[in-house]
C-alpha cells in the first residue's frame, strides 16, 4: 500500500516534533517541512545535514534563508502539492490562512489547539473521539494539557463513568529556550474557567467540567491536579489499573526518584530519548487520593510532545487508515515506541 | 488593666513580624525578642536602633553577638521570667525544648505550625476554635497555608455548611532572602493527602479535606484552589458575599491588575504597608466557579504575615483577654488595621 | 525660604519612589503625582488614604478612575501649573512628550533614565557632575545601573584616577510585581558594549569604559563585577576605605550573612525600611580583589530605589538649593537618612 | 590493535555523558558503568534495554537494585578488574576512596573536578597540558567552568600570549532535573577569587587570574565574561579568528536567534544532539569588545558535557594512545563528531 504523504507547516516546538512523529510511522512519508525565517530550528536542521526537505512559506525572506546556508526545495504550495495531508503547526492565526490553500488545493489538514475551533470540520482526540474524524478533510487537535487530561479522563470514563471534574492546571509558562516570554518569581492567574476544562466538554459532552489555570515560572512539563466524581466510586487501587492500563499513561513514583516535572524531563534526557521528549503524560502514584467518593490525583503534561501521538492518530482517522479508535491508536503507538 | 506582657523566641521571618503585631496591640506589651546569633535580621535590628530589646538565647554565642553590636538585654530565661505568655516563633523543634522553661517558669506559651501538635494542649485557629484556646497554657497554631485556608473554609461553613473540600496548593518554595532553600525551573510533588488538609480536618473534625501540594519556584505567595462541598449549594454571588465579609479576606479582581501572587506583594509594597505585609488572605473574584454543586475558587496565601493575626487571638484566648471569638478577633483586627 | 515646589508624572516603580523621596526632602513640597490610569500603584495610594493628591494625566481615563475611586485633584497641566520642577518617570518615550508641556509653561524638568539624552540639557549624576546641572532647565539622570556604578567609579577616580573600566551587569530582568516581562530559566545576552558603560563615558568623559550584560531571572537587585584600571594602584584596604566612606556606598560582608541581591532586600525589609527600598549600593567585601595593577569587585544596585537620591541632587542643583556638589549632596542624604 | 578498555564510575549527569563518550571512540571499550543505587539515570538504563553493563558498588544495595529490575554484572571491583583505565564521576571525595582500589589493582584513573587535587598525579586540561598527562596513573581534570574556560584562554595564549585574566562567572545553579539544589528569586555571589581563575593558574602558570562568581537560578549553561590582557593587542577580528578556529569553541550570533544560555541548549535539542548536549563552548560574536588594550567577550559553558572531550583526551593521553596534544585532541573530536 502506498504510504499517506505528509507534509509540516512550521517548524518550531511541536512542527519539528510532527516531522519526528511522521518520519516514525512507516505507513506515512515526511515529504518535507516548511517555515518562513532561518530561526534556531530551521538553522539546526542545516546543521544536521537537512534531514528533510525544507520549503519556504515566505517567499520574500529567500535572501535570508539562503544567507543561512538553508537549501530551499520549493514553496508552501509545492510541498501542499505532493501531500495528501498537511499538519499545521504554524503560530495561531496562520492555520486559518493556510486552510484556504489547503482548501483550493483539495488537501487534508489537521490544525493544533491555537487554532479557533470553526478552522475544522471536527475537534478531535486520538483516544476520546477518533470515529469522529474518519474521513474528515479539517481536523483540529486540543492543545497539549487537554490532550493530556482527556487521556485520563476518557480513560476514567470509559472503566467507571465520568460526571465531573474540577481541575487546577500549573502551567508552564515557557518552552526550554523561549526568549519571547517568561514570568519572573510570580505565579498568574487565569480567569476561570480554564479554556481546557471547556475544550474537554466540547470533546466529551457529557461530563461536567471546570477549572483555575495558574502559570508558574518553569519550562519542564504542566501539573494537573483533577478531582474527577465518578459514577462509580473507585479508589487509589482501582485508579491505578484503570490508568495505569492506558499506552499513553506512565505512572511513576516520588519514592523511585520521579520528585516533579523536571524528573521527568530528566529521566529521558537520561535514556536517551530523542530531545528528551516522552509521548506518555505520567501519573504520580502517590497523588491519589478519595475526596469523598471522588477521586484525585495528578498528571504530569510534557508539553513539547504530548500531542504527537495524537496527530498521528488524526492522520490516520482523516486518511481512514484505520477505521477504529483501537486500532488506530495501536497503529500510531506501536511505530512511537510507546508500550 | 495592665498590659499582657509578650516575649518572642525566634526573631526570623515569623517572629519579627509578631513583635511588630504584639507593638501594635494597645493592650500588650512587647517585652523583647529573643535569637540564638546575630543574623541579618538581628543585624537589622541594630541599624533599626533597637526598637524593642533583644535577650540571647545562646550564651555561647554572647561574643559573636556583641562583635556585630548587638546589645544585649539578658538570657532567654530572663525574657520568660518578664512575660505573661511567650510567642514561640523558633525552627521546628526547638519550641519543644523552650517549652519545657516555660513550663517550669509557669508561662503561657503559643507555638507555630512547624510544631508537632503533642507540644500544646490545642491546635488553635482565631477563628475556627477560638473558645477551646480560652485559659490554656499551650497553644499550637496552624501553618500558613492552613490558617489562610481555615478563614475561608470555617466562614463557608458557617455560612452554608461545608461536608468536604479538596485542596490544590500551589506553594512557594521560599521566602524572598531565603538562600537556604530553594527549587530552579523546577515543580515538586508533595505525597498525597497534604498536611495542610489533614490540619484542616483535626481544627475541623466534621469536615472530609484532602488535597496536593505542588512547590513552585517563587517567593511572594501561595495560591491554593479550593473545591468544596457546601451542605447548601452556593453560586459566585453567594461566595463573594460569605467571603467578601471575613475581615481577613480580601476579594480582589484580576481586571484591576492583581494578576498573580506578587502583585499583591506590590500593591502593599507601593502603599508602604510595613514589609509589604498583607494580613488578609486574598480571593479572587474571577477565579470562582460552580463544579456541579460544589464551588471552586482560589486564594492567595501571604506566607510571611498571615498568621499574626492568629497569633494575636491566641493570645486573647489563654489570657482570656476576650472571652469570645467575635470579640477576641475583632480586637486584634482593630489594633492591626484589617477592617 | 519658600520651599520648593515638586510633582511627580508617572506614578510607577520609580515615581512613587520619586514621591516619597521629595517628601522627605524638608526644603521641598510634594505637590501631587500625575498618572494616567488606576494603575495597582494608584489604587495603594486610595486605599492609604491619599497621602498626596492624585492628577489625572489622560482625560480620557476620568471615568476609569473614579469608578476606582480616586480623588482627582486636577489635569497633568494644573500640577504643572503648580510647580517650580517636574519629576517625569513616566514611561520611556512620554517625558519627551511631556517636555513640551513643561517648556511652554517655563518650567524645569528632570527626566529619567529611558528617555534620549537630547531630552535634556545635561545628562546628570549628582556626584560626578552636580556642578553642571546648576540652573539647568531640563536634567536627564541616568539609569539605576548607571547610577549606581558611576558612584562607585567616581569616587575611586576622585581618590586614585581611573583610566578605564570593564564591567560585567548581571541584570535582574524585571521588578517585584512585573507580568508584563520576564524570563524563566534563561540567561539573556545583550549586544556589547553594554549602554551603561557607554553613559558612563559621556559622564566621565575621561574614562574608557566597556561591559557585557547578561539578563537573569531574577527581581531584587543587580549585581555589578568591575574591573577598574587606576592611575595608583590599589588594594583590597584601599578600596574598602575610598569606596566605604562614600554616604551613598555600603560595604556587606558574605560572612555576616549578606549572600547576594535577595539579602539586601531582606535585611531592608526586616528592618522596616519602607518598600524595603535601600538608597545606597552595596559594596561585597570578599569580593575585593587585584588582577594584576587592576582591582576588581562587585557592587548590588537596588533597582527600584537608587536613582532617588540623585534625582533630589538634580532639583537641588536645577534650582540653585545649594551651589556645590558636597552641599547639594549631603542636603539629599540628611533628609533621606543616609549616613 | 587491542581497544582501550574503559569502565565508569558513577552513572549520574557526567558519568552517563562519559560513558556515550566512550561508546562513540572507536578505539575505545566501554566495559560497563558502577553506581550505588536505583537512581534516575541507573532506571533510564534499564527502560533503555541496559545498553551498558551495570556494576553494583554497593553491595548491601543489591536489594533495591533488584527491586528496580536492574541487572547486575557484578561488583565495582569486577568492573575495575577488566578495564585498563576508569573515569571516575562518583560524587567529591568518593574518587579519592576509590583510588586505593584502582591503585591496588594496578589500574589507571582519570578524576573529575570535584576531587582535590592531590588525589592525582597532574591536573589535566586536553588542549592545553596533554603532554603532562602522557602515561600517567592518576589524572585530574578541570570543572566544566575552567575545562572551557581554559579552551579559550590558551587559545589567544598561544596565538598572542597572555598575561592576565579577569573573569566573570554567570553560574547556573543547578542542572535540569536537580532537586537536591536550588536558588529562588536571588543572585548568590561566592568569594573571590572563584577557584576556577585558581585552577586556571595551576594549568597555565604564567597567567595571573581572578575573578568572581554569582550563582543564578537557571540550569541551561554558565556564561562567563572574560576581560583578557595579550601581549600582543587583538580586535574583534583577530579574536574570532583566533577563538573560531578551535575545534571546541562554537561562535554564534544574537542576531541569529541565540540569545543566551537556553537558546544553545534549545539548538542542540532541536537537531536532535543526543540529550540536548554540546562538547563545544559557544563565544558570542557580539559580546567582543576592547577594553582599551585588552580584549574582553562573553562563552557559554554547556556544564553537563563540557567536560567529555577532555576526558577522552586524559585516557588517550594516560594510555599513551597519541602522543601530542595535536594527534589526541583530533582523535577525540573525530570519534564525538567534532568538527
Amino acid at each position: 500500500m502506498a504510504k499517506v504523504k505528509v507534509g509540516v507547516a512550521g517548524y518550531g516546538v511541536i512542527g519539528l516534533r510532527l516531522a519526528t512523529g511522521v518520519a516514525l510511522q512507516e505507513d506515512m512519508e515526511l515529504v518535507g517541512v516548511a517555515d518562513v525565517a532561518p530561526t534556531l530550528s530551521v538553522r539546526g536542521l542545516v546543521e544536521a545535514g537537512m534531514p528533510y526537505r525544507f520549503y519556504n512559506a515566505m517567499p520574500e525572506n529567500e535572501e535570508k534563508l539562503k544567507a543561512a546556508g538553508v537549501p530551499i526545495s520549493g514553496s508552501l504550495e509545492d510541498l501542499v502539492e505532493q501531500c495528501d495531508v498537511m499538519l499545521d503547526a504554524t503560530n495561531a492565526g496562520v492555520g486559518a490562512k493556510n486552510k484556504e490553500l489547503y482548501a483550493r488545493m483539495g488537501k487534508k489538514a489537521v490544525f493544533q489547539g491555537g487554532e479557533k475551533n470553526s478552522v475544522a470540520d471536527v475537534f478531535f482526540h486520538g483516544y476520546a473521539n477518533y470515529e469522529k474524524g474518519l474521513g474528515q478533510q479539517f481536523l483540529k487537535l486540543t492543545s497539549c494539557n487537554t490532550t493530556g487530561l482527556i487521556r485520563a479522563v476518557d480513560a476514567l470514563d470509559r472503566a467507571v463513568g465520568v460526571e465531573k471534574v474540577a481541575i487546577t492546571i500549573i502551567r508552564r509558562v515557557a518552552d526550554p529556550g523561549d526568549y519571547h516570554r517568561g514570568l519572573t518569581n510570580a505565579l498568574q492567574m487565569d480567569k476561570a474557567p480554564s479554556h481546557q476544562a471547556v475544550d474537554l466538554m466540547t470533546i466529551m459532552p457529557h461530563v461536567d467540567a471546570t477549572g483555575i489555570l495558574v502559570h508558574t515560572p518553569v519550562t519542564h512539563g504542566h501539573i494537573i491536579t483533577v478531582v474527577a466524581s465518578t459514577r462509580k466510586k473507585i479508589d487509589k487501587a482501582n485508579t491505578l489499573e484503570i490508568l495505569g492500563a492506558h499506552p499513553r499513561i506512565r505512572t511513576v513514583k516520588i519514592e523511585d526518584g520521579f520528585l516533579g516535572n523536571a524528573s521527568l524531563f530528566r529521566y529521558a534526557r537520561d535514556m536517551g530519548k530523542l530531545r528528551g521528549d516522552l509521548y506518555e503524560i505520567a501519573l504520580w502514584d502517590e497523588s491519589i487520593v478519595n475526596s469523598g467518593n471522588d477521586i484525585m490525583f495528578a498528571i504530569n503534561i510534557p508539553q513539547e510532545s504530548v500531542v504527537i501521538p495524537e496527530n498521528m492518530d488524526a492522520i490516520r482517522a482523516a486518511m481512514q487508515m484505520q477505521l477504529t479508535r483501537d486500532e488506530g491508536t495501536a497503529m500510531t503507538n506501536r511505530y512511537l515506541g510507546i508500550k
